[in-house]
């Protein structure tokens, strides 16, 4: 087994982003130290981006990177300074409203599909928004009127603003691409994957494993209760497919072939009239080239392929006579090789539904909407990608969409039965 | 356990339907002799409806009596007729693009969503039609050159056509339904399931059960191959929920209340304006009539509640502090009470997305894509209804709708932890 | 001036038709003749369908035959017989529901788009339905409770009845087409019209011209009032475009130049793939063959073009370097030759806009909703087709749709400026 | 005859805007004074909104107003530099592209959907822009090179940034609407109109009279040719609607009576669930404040009712036993009392169809797209509003909306029949 080939793949013409978010830290950081290091991440990645930048939307399903700024700010001032700080006064009353995304117990929300309309509050409002609400948390971190519950909840906001970092990359990518002028949003490097490392599948005998997470550290609710899980034998890849890979498929006929794929995956593919992966483009040659956060840009055919739908991952992996790992399965083969070999420059579709552990309990109060109302019709995806920030990758973590949804960095692994 | 206190109960305002399909069998009938029962059932249902009855399309889900007729009918052709009778010749060779459902390996197709304008074929030619398969099918049968496969596949093609009689009965009381005049399919007769028998929680302690289907017998690819499965225990309700159970809900302000719903399930609530179950209407007294095959009925309460979508069953499930099963606790439940006892007046949703077993092969050809194709998206639903034909019932059997369907006969079982 | 030499120029593809809608009178017929007449003119347009093909429904804007026959017997009820006969018990209240199209005054309608659904009541109820319809309307018109009030609503009525007579035939023609089997309503004959006579164009010299009806003889409202309009000098074209025409601007690109379109136009045959009128088909040699009332036939090019919308109609004008006359200059060109001359087998577009005249005052009572509240967002068409019943056109008569609609008999005569 | 009463009103809640637009000019100016004072108009219309409120698009109907600014500079671009200037470099030939609005005969257009998408080029950009085309408009109105032609183009191109300016207030202001903040666009004065003036019913003779655009002076190419109209006597108001007379029939029921509407107008209306004019909210006393470019105020009863569509329009008429005039009453009453009296604070929906004038010719070259091929569907307005730049208003002038539309500044004045 040579599970730690793939270990430092990065997705290379995305690369940039990844130092923005924050080296990994080389003592264990108070909670103080890192609330400063997370909210100066979302600051940095928002950084080579103008105002209006910030402000565009570019379909429901994205927000804007200046409403991602206040939200993550929402979340620490409804869920933290409200309800544990006495004599709190909110920023402005009017931004629970506007910031609010989906919390029902929270109070009134603003239309998701007109996110982009908020010229108002302006990108510097939105800034002193989040240093007022910065004091005030480092104010209660430093004045002891902290507790397990406040700590927590800090916590929840930490990795809640870690993955809207993530989004931020995913949604201005998205925006950008709709936009003619195909603007980077980081200059490019030079340099290239080349040639994919040679495909190797591990074996992994089955039997009971434990699913979930358990102990110390965070974790959110959906990844608890640490439970058994029966799994017959299988094998998996030693990492995800590669552009040259997925490019075979697409010569091969992979989007003209019925047979490959789900029939809701077809259907979609046949209206929306895919051809390749979101952000491929034909080039003159027959080929192709792909739009990345460094602009337009030849494939490169070692990297991991990307921002595919699972629909596309199931039928790239029919073709391959294959299959794509359960989440278990996934995850067992994670904790022998551990995340820094397994996760990686991509998401990893998985062919699990997205549901509840058996005893599975949502946090407590507000924060118990923040997976549990999800669980159905998204599929989990499992890994990590070159945009996910250090620290926020772990074995046991789920991530999840819809199964047609192509504009987050989602790729896929190959498993199969013994 | 009491499991048995439920076993016969159905739902009585639908029931006069269900002797239609045919009595159960007191000796083990013939291939050819269940040929000609399951033939003959699909005519006996459409008797009571007139050639203009059985055109027509409510919605593009469902479908007209006379395409179901003339589908299953295909079925038998392109499936047995065509590949295994030398020389046959089709009864008209245009009616395979108009007839075919969603086998692609069988040529174009029709569209779904224009099913109901086929005034042509008329109704009698699609009686002829039935006739002159039948007639082809039966001389394969008596002159031998049947053969394993040959039988495999007339096997599955009664086992398509109970499908499509249960279907038969949700899709006319859906396009009665949409008719302000609401017709009964048939007369009502005055019997009333009166009170619930009272809900008792069985105990289920776990372990390792074996789940799908093995042995003799038909069963579907989906309900293959048999496999372990670790459960945890569980406990699981005698008898579907009722009718006077689900008011409470209702008048609980169920439908007004978005933290019993999941956020999808919500969404499409508010969306569609539900305030009950389909077929449910405000009478002038604060309560409900129910639209049924006899037309509108009082709510009976003690009938099982029906016509809900994955959703509500989950809202109410919420409500009542408990859970939907999975299948495999619903299956490893049913193991010990037995078909009789767990299935019965309604199908019952389960928590489970409808997927492939591990090891999952699809039938050989075209029936390959009779199941797999469709294993994203939908969630499973175990038992069955009254309108279910006798001898299509059985415990592995894996029936699967998308979560927010409402028009078929589905209610649900409650489930929680121990 | 030979506007003549178009005179007896029929649709030939769809010509049976048109017996079927009663031959001219050679006498004057009583008001009790005539509703006998037009009331089997219904009957015998509805001859060659089956119970089912009466039925269905191809798109909102058309409706099933069966409900065309109930409908124009509704309005004879609640016009007439409700408000106008003492004692007159209704045949079935509820189908004042049913079959009432858009009048709010009369109470509340069935929804438009679900018209296909009703497969109750049955075909053979609405034949009783217009049988005691028409016996309560004969008793009427015997026994001398009849006055100018009544007598004008049972014109109204007839007129009203004879509209949908052609809307009847439009309409199963438009369901026949979305068919894969393309039945034919009627067998086809063999004749052809060969070449179209030669196109000249007649000048009118302008000026002051009484427009709109006055005097004896039914008209509607839309007709009214009389009043003068001032013209400039125009030409206008002795007969209609040709599909022979029609024929060399497709081959000319016509649907591919943008700059002959109007921008509305250009759009809609751009979403919906316009490449032809509607009902031409390719056929394997580069030409077209047509959908007709006798299912597919080779195109006749003496034909007059049909199932043009406003927008190919002004799109072929551009490209002939001519327009499309004005509704006025249309009456005042046909006040010359008359209407046998002018109207024919097409109805003719005009570039005007369905609006009310000077002074128009719709109808009293519920028949004010008949024309004037659809005074918005439509074009004119003069002239006549084919299927307008005999008795049916006059120069002065003002038919209008949506620019987008094809589905009736609609083509063009040129016009331009001197 | 006191027409002159109404002369100077205006919308006040919305007023400061117009100083924005210049005010009248005391001499004659040359054509490169108004050059530089139109383009400068437009700045200073933009000049209170931040670079992401000009980057916002709220409706595909509406543009950003940064697209206004550089879509106004591409009109001088493309149609006189480009042609008219040897060796003239286009700022970027990407604009093209974007900043086309649809003029088919100039190339490729991006979606008018997206482009509150182009957060780039930045509003920076996009003012280097029309500073670097002003200086090569500015070049050739030195230099010489100028002729008839493009003495032409350049008054068109200013008409054309005039419109854009009118635009860009009624797009901003739906834009901030759409915001739960409510942002003005400008500080709000006290001033109020207090009660209408007494409305006069101004009687004019009929016969034939002159409609349309002769002699000097900039029209555009749908004013003219100037042509013979015969009117029908009629009479027409002294001044528009007020708002307290509109609020009397809104609360006399005037969004609850179908009668009064128009059947296309009740659907919509019913669809989006109108109840008052666009822009105008609910208090809490039953009453109803009003959404401005200042912000949330007080209905002011004085006021010109304003963003009315024309199926309002129609509705008020009805209810009020009066009609819309059509656009040539319209003129021919203007024509005695002069553009100061009868245009005013709202443009006024007319009955009339937008269509070309007998004998219309569209401008040569690519301004031939300007107005002709959007004559359907389409209703004519006729005066001008309070955003009208100074100039810009002109008896002959026929500006024109769908009748759907509510967004502009758009009211009404009733007429009727003598």
């Amino acid at each position: 087994m040579d599970i730690d080939a793939i270990g430092d793949r990065r997705l290379r013409a995305d690369r940039p982003a990844l130092a923005a978010a924050g080296a990994p830290a080389t003592h264990c950081p108070t909670l103080l130290e890192r609330y400063h290091n997370v909210r100066a991440a979302s600051l940095h990645l928002a950084s080579p981006l103008s105002a209006e930048d910030q402000c565009v939307q570019s379909m429901p399903d994205a927000s804007p990177i200046k409403w991602h700024l206040a939200h993550t700010t929402w979340f620490f001032e409804a869920l933290v300074l409200q309800p544990h700080v006495a004599g709190y006064r909110c920023f402005d009353p009017r931004y629970a409203h506007l910031f609010n995304s989906y919390y029902v117990s929270l109070g009134s929300r603003h239309m998701r599909a007109l996110r982009g309309l908020l010229t108002r509050p302006a990108h510097a409002e939105v800034l002193e928004y989040r240093n007022y609400v910065d004091g005030a948390v480092q104010s209660l971190l430093r004045t002891g009127a902290r507790n397990d519950q406040v700590e927590a909840l800090l916590e929840l906001g930490l990795n809640h603003e870690q993955q809207h970092q993530e989004l931020m990359l995913t949604d201005i990518k998205h925006a950008f691409y709709l936009n003619p002028l195909r603007p980077a949003y980081r200059p490019a490097d030079a340099s290239r994957s080349g040639q994919p490392a040679p495909l190797r599948w591990q074996t992994h005998e089955g039997g009971i494993q434990e699913i979930g997470h358990a102990g110390e550290g965070f974790a959110f609710d959906n990844e608890m209760p640490r439970h058994p899980v029966l799994l017959a034998p299988f094998q998996i890849a030693s990492r995800p497919v590669s552009c040259q890979e997925y490019l075979e498929f697409v010569h091969d006929g992979g989007y003209r072939r019925p047979e490959l794929w789900l029939s809701d995956g077809w259907d979609l593919a046949q209206a929306q009239d895919w051809r390749a992966p979101l952000y491929w483009e034909p080039d003159d040659g027959g080929g192709f080239n792909v739009f990345t956060l460094h602009g337009l840009q030849p494939i490169d055919p070692g990297d991991a392929v990307c921002h595919l739908s699972f629909y596309e991952a199931c039928a790239f992996a029919s073709w391959a006579n294959a299959r794509l790992p359960t989440e278990f399965e996934w995850e067992a083969a994670a904790a022998r090789s551990g995340p820094r070999a397994i996760c990686g420059s991509v998401w990893q579709w998985t062919r699990s539904s997205y549901d509840g552990y058996p005893g599975f309990q949502p946090f407590d109060g507000p924060a118990g909407e923040y997976n549990g109302k999800f669980m159905v019709g998204q599929l989990v995806l499992r890994g990590g990608s070159f945009a996910t920030p250090p620290g926020h990758v772990r074995i046991t973590y789920r991530n999840f969409f819809a199964p047609g949804a192509r504009w987050q960095f989602s790729g896929l692994r190959l498993a199969r039965d013994v």
